[in-house]
């Protein structure tokens, strides 16, 4: 049970997010520009991906099926691929470029003081840009955010990994601005 | 020297929101309505400071000056007396209530799975609204973002102290939103 009293049904930041609409204005902006702007040469997949891989080492349950769903969504794979970066993403068939971010997301993941100039110049060796490294450390930080307000509240997740899947296509065309809370 | 090339002179986080004026917007306007909106049962002062608590554990030095620095100016005392409080809360002269939520905050710089129902339970019978937990929650989740943003990207900050304290009026009065980055 959530140690606020949230909506009934409201599954993981759906809860909070309807508690403090204020607070989650600003919250869902940042996603959507950080996860869906088009302008941008990071995929949507990857930039899901990175957050689906943040919220398994932050072991936030909701975040990283909601995001790996997506992932998976956008990348046209399924779950047991996203599952598989999760687990070992250095022998996983990714590129070397998004190898070289998700290795920069595990040190911020840590501390922002774990990231050393060898993990950039490693991103930067493999063709990442400034901005995609700018991106990846904001991601990896806000989802160390998301993960502790979700799971730091107390609140419900479905159990069934299959409910992130049915949801996806759904998810990725609504985003992150104008959605219904309770849909 | 910063992994990406800021503009020279920007301290902290003011060096990636120029970089990124994009994601700077949210991330500011996050800021404002946790840290400065008059709707909020706790003050500005405890805000700030539990921003600046959690800014310490993450032994982020930008951050922890900075909004220990407007900390100090709400509450009208000096930053020897935060710096008693980041150093140990428990025997400083801060409220019962405020110290049950720096003891929430505690936990969610750890994680968000290391909030217990004992922490939440602590502030409710101190009597800490539920509004109040839960913005003590996204604080200090907010806090775990900014500082990984800030300290990820290796980013500069001035290392004298006075130099927060000497802005702190400022930066209360200009707010998070319409501010000038280059002042």
């Amino acid at each position: 049970m959530s140690y606020i009293p949230f909506e009934e049904g409201l599954p993981g930041i759906r809860g909070p997010m309807a508690f403090r609409p204020e607070t989650a204005r600003p919250l869902n902006a940042l996603a959507e520009v950080l996860l869906r702007d088009d302008a941008n040469s990071l995929s949507r997949g990857d930039r899901e991906l990175i957050g689906a891989f943040v919220s398994s080492l932050n072991d936030c349950f909701f975040c990283q099926n909601i995001h790996g769903g997506l992932a998976q969504h956008y990348m046209g794979c399924d779950m047991a691929f996203i599952d598989s970066v999760k687990r070992d993403y250095q022998v996983s068939t990714i590129s070397e470029k998004l190898k070289s971010l998700l290795a920069i997301a595990a040190c911020v993941q840590v501390s922002g003081k774990s990231v050393h100039v060898e993990q950039i110049q490693a991103a930067k060796n493999s063709g990442a840009t400034e901005k995609e490294i700018h991106d990846t450390v904001l991601i990896a930080a806000a989802f160390c955010m998301y993960n502790r307000y979700v799971d730091g509240l107390g609140t419900w997740a479905p159990e069934d990994r299959q409910y992130y899947v049915d949801r996806a296509g759904r998810r990725a065309e609504e985003g992150y601005i104008d959605f219904d809370l309770y849909k």
